[in-house]
């Protein structure tokens, strides 16, 4: 278990992680959220306040927006599903829409 | 034809008005664009360089981010297709790009 | 008084017109505040919010980044002081930080 | 010499390091530098684009906007002065300013 954030989570394990995540569901096999802002300019600025700490952390979300909504997916690739690092993110996503929405 | 802006182009005229935009395509009846930046900071800079145009010009595309790409998709929902005012976005974005890529 | 958004107020106006926005003030004849974010991620996604809604008022600041602190200062060039613009460019801009703060 | 990206340079080895960095000179004992974009887009733009690198990086710049214009001030505070970091920034904001401009 050198790198258990690499590791894919069981089914129970995801359902554990997200509890304490609103909104956050699996979906097509990844963690799934979607945000609905004030308008445009607050759907791009979380994404905008999110990008460094994403490209810290080294993990990065598929994420889409259509003028005030934005729709996140996340899994990691090299380990066929969710892990540790999804969780992280989607609690690091979680904490700066709620201050945007 | 008061707002031909906001008319719905004909498949040819799409096609003429796309000509001098390189890599842009019709799919799924939306002008459709994938990009590939050299990275994640500069696939979100393109988005960022690219928004205060579009709020000015009061209309906003559907586009997505994983990592170093971003997919565009435009059309004009009240058009029921694609108008003017999508040909005029994807020149914009296409200017924006190319500097970036 | 036909666009009384550009014109200069008086010192007595400016003081009536700010006292609805916490912690600003008139420094070297200007608006200006001086926001603390959490850290260099949120100090940038301030400005990235509030930059759409910026460029439609087609009216800017002049502000500084250093880490976390991000320092507005607002005038109308045009009117040689502070206008009725420069008022709603602090609520504008005010309704955004405290969001991210 | 353990880490002498944190060692203060000397004036010599400061104009030796940035003579490839075309516009950037010594004022009041930091690198600096003024760009002008072709507008307040372009301007944030580039500011957005370098944020995740610099967060990665973590050295910060001093940065002020105006406009079209972006001011560029690095210094090191623990150091005291200019040391290789500030260079190692400098050519990572010339690399995308380059683009932008």
């Amino acid at each position: 278990m050198a790198n258990s954030a690499q590791e894919k989570l069981t089914d129970a394990a995801i359902l554990t992680a997200i509890a304490p995540l609103p909104g956050w569901t699996v979906k097509n096999g990844k963690l799934h959220r979607e945000y609905k802002f004030a308008d445009f300019a607050h759907a791009l600025g979380f994404m905008m306040t999110a990008a460094p700490s994403i490209e810290k952390m080294d993990h990065h979300p598929e994420w889409a927006n259509v003028y005030s909504r934005v729709t996140v997916d996340l899994m990691t690739h090299d380990a066929g599903g969710i892990t540790r690092k999804d969780v992280e993110l989607a609690g690091l996503l979680e904490g700066i829409a709620k201050k945007l929405l």
